[in-house]
Formats: structure tokens, sequence, C-alpha cells
């Protein structure tokens, strides 16, 4: 078999009294992996690309292979983590289902707990990244928080009491799959109708854009567009050059993450919500209007301040932070069930 | 001050080695209380009106005679614990403020533990009969349930990992309060709009009665309601008569509920949704429609078995129960912010 070329990467030294973990991010279309300390900060990089098609045996071989490599420069990790897109079993490490990739039903915990001979924790990748979030970023010294990742879809993790929580068995804490608007919405990735992910995510944004193009054909967004793919980046361009017709998407957008927000901070009283992914880069143009409609339907709005939307601090890494954050904690702990300590 | 009279109730007795807790649940027309053993067993029942307009000073009165009267039959309680609908802070147990009571801010835990000289616990009313029924009903076994009581509003409890969670201050877990109807949804008691309690409630099935009665001056439901008020119940009546106008009010209001258990669902997967709560009477009329609706907005719907809906063991004393099970586990630990062992 033959391994896609690794992106280079600088290496940096970690302190020698650290201690170490990998952290591996399973992408539909790259692998990163990276040497982290148990203060978050990754001191060695690699990334390559997702082989096309890649089955079970494929990937956990690439996986293999980068944690091979990385070790090679920091043989004293201690730990592994992988955190992947779908659903994924708690404890177990279990990937049910993967949308962007072609394996399905993999072991994947066990399969690198035995590749590499480390202790190994695999999760869902919006845990791994709100994990980071809420240890190393905006969450730091919060017990109970709310991260969203708005980007293609929506994911996000539930920080509650100091722990992940997951649910019963790991399938929990998908708050991009709350229903929002069930009367008239759109049909979701996930086969339900209104879901915040169908109406406020970057796949939404690129929906309303093409709605938008078709019935403005000279519109700004419809010129942007000539010639190439209409994606939520041009809708994004037409609004900051102040086409009305995109800064009304983006209120809609925002608008419905607003509402989700509210309903996510009415059932878990955060002390915190942390806004991450590609969207949160369009600022005000999204939060905005998500800021004024959480401020709209959020219990008891009159009677308390409201627990502040903020912007994720780490950025694409907080996954492989995150992951091995997680693993560093559970190898700690020198069980498995108990990978929510933090650092 | 002329207390009201107390409804008479019958006493039996614990066994003698029982630790008993005192549960009292404050409601807008009456407060009930009783002596409850550490099997939920209620040994001992008094019930009072609560009186018209009672600020806090009455209403601690009241309360502290209560208790009174109590101790009198079962001297060796060893802590009260009590309900109260409405905002309450968590582990302070101040009531910001109650619905359908007068009093604003009341410090009841700490009026109650000086009235009293017993270790108190102040909390939730949803909260106290969630945990009643997760310790002594349906949930008992289980680390993660939701429990939604359907009544005038949508109240209920969230346990997850096994404890009540409440959020940072004590206000979330408001579980009526997720919005499921944005777009053209009623103005909730809260002042939002198309809250879950503002379309699934027994508020909303009164509403659309009244609707449907100006609509069929000559139906069941309007003639059933000719020289009374029209309520939910002659609804459920033209329902149990065939009306398919009454019929499909139930089947509107269920839809609803589904959708609010399956956001619900996704985001926590617990292992089991109770539902209590005065509607729950109404059986299939509500649960069925609500358990399509559930079926087709929850996630992950054909990869696995969904959590199933089922209804609450414990009917209307399930306020007093969990009150003196979270009040004797806070004794039992000493602590106040400990008070989430489960018997």
């Amino acid at each position: 078999m033959t391994l896609p070329t690794p992106a280079p990467a600088p290496a940096t030294s970690a302190s020698p009294s650290a201690r170490l973990g990998i952290g591996l991010d399973v992408g539909g279309t790259k692998i990163a992996g990276g040497v982290v300390t148990e203060n978050g900060e990754i001191v060695h990089r690699l990334r390559v690309s997702t082989p096309p098609g890649a089955d079970a045996d494929t990937t956990v071989e690439v996986l293999r292979d980068l944690v091979d490599r990385l070790r090679d420069r920091h043989p004293e990790v201690a730990a592994v983590g992988a955190g992947a897109p779908g659903m994924v079993r708690w404890p177990e490490g279990h990937i049910e289902y993967a949308p962007n990739n072609a394996y399905r039903g993999l072991a994947l915990r066990r399969r690198l707990a035995e590749a590499t001979g480390l202790p190994t924790v695999v999760d869902n990748d919006a845990n791994a990244a709100a994990w980071a979030e809420t240890c190393f970023g905006k969450g730091k010294g919060r017990d109970n928080v709310i991260v969203l990742t708005v980007g293609t879809g929506i994911g996000g993790g539930l920080v509650l009491g100091g722990a992940l929580y997951r649910g019963q068995t790991g399938l929990g804490g998908e708050v991009g799959h709350i229903i929002v608007n069930p009367v008239d919405g759109h049909e979701c990735g996930c086969g339900a109708v209104g879901c915040l992910e169908a109406e406020a995510s970057g796949t939404a944004l690129r929906r309303m854009g093409r709605q938008a193009a078709e019935r403005e054909p000279d519109g700004p967004i419809a010129t942007l567009a000539a010639g190439t793919e209409l994606t939520g980046e041009i809708v994004h361009q037409a609004a900051r050059q102040g086409d009305p017709t995109a800064v009304d998407l983006f209120d809609r957008l925002g608008t419905w993450l607003g509402v989700g927000i509210a309903s996510l901070v009415n059932v878990f009283e955060p002390e915190l919500v942390i806004i991450g992914g590609g969207l949160v880069q369009t600022g005000d143009l999204l939060l905005g209007p998500a800021r004024t409609a959480y401020g709209r339907y959020a219990f008891a709005r009159d009677l308390r301040p409201l627990p502040p939307i903020t912007t994720a601090a780490l950025g694409n890494e907080a996954g492989i932070v995150g992951t091995a954050a997680l693993a560093l904690a559970a190898a700690h702990d020198a069980g498995h069930d108990a990978g929510l300590e933090r650092p």
C-alpha cells in the first residue's frame, strides 16, 4: 500500500518533563495528527490526505503509520486519542457511521490500541474539539459550557458539571440536531426536517445563496458566482460588499442559530456558549442576528443576565488537542471509562 | 394568623429503623406535605390550601406549621425538602419567581432551615418529581432519564449520569421551554414564542379547543362546553366520543410533544423518556401521535433502537417523595451541594 505523502510540518520540542499524547483528527478529506503536551500545546504535526474510498483496514493503516512517525520524533508519548465525525460509541470508540468516510462499523479504539500498544480513546470529533475549547480555550475553568461548531454542518459538545456529556452510549450531544423548524424547515442530512443544522449551517447558507442567485440572476451573489460554484464564501463576499440580499441571508441564518442557542440554553443553563467553526469568521453578520434571536427566545431573559455567547479561541487544531487531552486523562486514570478528567 | 384547615389524611406507621424525611410541595392553590421513608413510601400526609395572595412570611408560616404537625407524629424526621414551581436557585433554594404564587425573591431554604432547625433543601418542583420517578418509579436503576410533566404547563427534569442536572445556578432543565415552533408558534407564558409548553400543554389544548368550538358552534366540543368553561377535559371527552375534530387536536398536540421529545433525545440520548402529568391520562390519544413524530424527528433513528417513551409510575405525590429524597440525601451527606445521591 502506498501511503499519501504528508504535508511538511515544522517540529518544535516539548519541555522534557511534560507528558505527551498523540491526537488524531480523522476527516473525510484529510487526516491530521499531532503530538500534544498536557497543556494543550502541539509540539509536532503531520497531515495526510484521506485515501479516497478508504475502508476500515486502510484507515487503520494510515493512522498507524501517522502514529509511528509521530512517535519516532517523540518516543515518550503516553497515549493516543482519535476523533472522527459521525456516530461514535463511547467508551467503546466504535464508529458506527461516518457520513464522509467509506468505512462503517469500525472498532477504531480496539484496532488502534492493538496497532500501537498505547492506551487509546476514540470520540466524536466535535466532542473532542469542545473538550479542547473547555480545557484550553475560552471555556477554561468553567464547569458548564456549550460549544457549537458552525461549518458545513453543525456539531458541538456539551460540558456539564466539568465533564463531557455524551449520552448513554455516546450518541448524545447532537446539538446540531435539535429541531428548530419542523413546520417549514428543510430536510437535514440526518433525514429529519428542520434540524438546526438544516437551517443554520454553511450548507443552509449555500442553499439560500443558490436560491437568491436564481431569483436575482443579475444580483451581486449571481455575479460573483458566475463561472464558479456558488459557495457560502461567495454569499459572505456579497454581504461584505453591502448586498442587502446577502445580508438578509445572514440575518436568517443567524436568527436560526440564535433560536437554537436559546433552546439549548433554556435546557442547560451553561455559563458560556462558545461558537466555533468556519462560519464564525463571518463575525457579526452571523452573530449579530444570532444574539438578537437568542435574547428573544431565551427563558427568563428579563430576570437574569443571560449566559454570554463568545467565539472559539482554538481553530482547526482543536480536534487534535482535544483527543490528545482525552487520551492523556484516560491513560492517567488507567481506566477507560474515566477519560473525562480535566488536565 | 389563622391557618387553613388541613384535609384529613390517614396515618400509617413506618418501620422503626427507616430514616424519615419531610417533603413539601408548595403549589399555587394547595400546599401538600408528607413524611416519607428512604424507600419513597409516604407514611403520613397533610394538605392545606395556599392562603390567597400569601406573601413570603405567610408562606413560611404555613410551611413551618405543616412541618411542626408532621413532626408531632414522627419526631425522628431527619430533614426537610420543599419543591416549588418557578425559578429556584440551586443549591441556595432561593425562589426568584413563582408564576402562581404571590411571593417573589423568597429565600425559602434559609428560612425553613431557621424555622425548623432541620437540614433543608429547596428545589424546583418538577426537578423533585423527576428525581422521585428516577429513584422509585420507572427510572429506577437508570443513569440518564428525561422526565416530562405535561399538565397546564410542561415541566420536567433531567437526570444525567445518575444526578439531577440543574444548570449553573438551578435555572436549567427547562424542558418545556425548548423552542419547537418559532415560525408560527404561540406566545408562551415565559414571553417567548413557540416553546414546547406553548404548543403541547393542557393550556395549548384548551386554546385549540376554544378555537374549534368557535369554528364549529354546533360540534361536539362546543356542545359539551355549553354553559360551562371549555377545558382540556371537555376536548378529551369529545375525542373519546369519536369527534374527529377533537381527535385531530390531540394529533396536533401529540405531534408537537413528539417533536420536543425528539429534540431532547437528540441532545441527551437518555435510556428512557418518562411522561407524567395530567394529560398522560389521555393515553394513546396524546402518546400515539407523540411516538409517531418522535420516530420521524429522532437522530439516527434507523441505526439504533430509540430510547423508549413510557408513562410515569408516580402520580401527584412525586413532588413530596422527591423533595424528601433530596433532603435525606443532602442530610446524609451533611453537605448541601451534594444532595444528589440516590437512595
